[in-house]
């Protein structure tokens, strides 16, 4: 995914590997969901304040993820991420997992939906946060 | 996913939760994983037999979530568990979570490759392996 | 730790392990914790329920562990869960992990305190449950 | 603990949290080991490169843990590292976590022992290794 105008980094733990000498498949949506959180963080929001100050969370609502290699202990990983869809009540994110070298890992896209906290129902994106992810498209 | 013919039960500690108050998305991929290792073991295979004996371990190459209602710290989810395409390299599954009362929370569709350890290529299926496997479809 | 009473069996999957091949330590945590919260459910008390009705759950607030042997892919253990202190606002716990033949691999000492929700201060153990847990004594 | 020479900053994600709202009491373990393998990283050694070429990988024989405040979303923690005891054969840590403003919120104790790969018994910590290790001291 070229367009990705994010990047973060992430390294590999132990933490993150399993007994077949690789990063655990589940663990990729960790490390997409941390380049997203500092991609929302680089423009301004924090997650925690967006739950007690707009009473808003972001969940996943669907996903695809594509394995090609696996990544090993102590690599360093680039993760990339694009908004490719920008509605009024979510939008749609691509991500790929790189070794620091560029070779291709993993991709994912992800749709995210707003929620409201407590219910977690359904909401609109606040207009404030809307304006700033329509800059990025 | 009615067609499902294995299910494992899987209950829903702090672990496997977040701030949110719910799962945390990565983590289905656990339970799946789960119902998986437990639908091969009623059959007969263990994962590291499979690749102490047999030289092989089954990737997920490929996967695709639907996340519909949350599940929550205490709750007793039901995973299950269905082939619904067998391959001489690898298979695909389809899972479903669902509350004990029947809510459905999330479905999945992942595609597993069987590799040989150690270079991680892929790998025809042991024909003893297929033969169960056939009995399924 | 012969002492315990109850006892809960934990299967380690892929998830568990690492690329040393063998359960990460922090996931011997997990496990203590999953018998610890079956342990209160056998007695009749759920975390979501005591969060909820009656305001208060239960956090460590120090721990020791040690690690003998390292536990495996696929094996089966048990984690003793037993009572050695019960006070007014927390209690402390013992826990051990072994595999189904016996073979002890980890012991861990637990104190428990019980906080307020919200704001997470100390608080008394409600008397209902305080009743209960004193017959384990 | 005011003796650490290294500290390595970690961020909380939804990940790290539970749903009480705060990191879960495992994952300061987690935090912990990344600081030990930046911290050995910082010194020259990749644990990959140490169990592929020296056959040796470090493993947590015992630890302690003490939690005095809770750890949130968002927040940015320093992992402090300090080395207390070099044996022969291992080597004793204490860590601590705090927040950015220096609120301490957990400290540990960890032996870590040096492990031959594959049997994991107990092994000497490679020379060159030693040395580097004894000028913390």
């Amino acid at each position: 995914m070229s367009k990705a105008r994010f990047r973060w980094p992430v390294r590999v733990y132990y933490e993150d590997t399993d007994a077949a000498g690789i990063v655990y498949y589940a663990n990729y949506l960790k490390f997409m969901e941390r380049a997203r959180t500092e991609w929302l963080r680089s423009r301004g929001f924090e997650q925690r304040r967006l739950a007690h100050e707009h009473g808003v969370l972001f969940a996943v609502s669907r996903l695809q993820l594509r394995y090609s290699k696996p990544a090993r202990l102590d690599e360093r990983l680039h993760i990339g991420v694009g908004i490719t869809r920008l509605g009024h009540a979510g939008f749609d994110m691509e991500h790929d997992v790189a070794r620091e070298d560029g070779t291709a890992l993993c991709t994912g896209s992800v749709r995210i939906a707003c929620l409201a906290i407590g219910e977690l129902k359904p909401r609109a994106i606040p207009p404030f946060l809307l304006t700033e992810l329509r800059r990025e498209d």
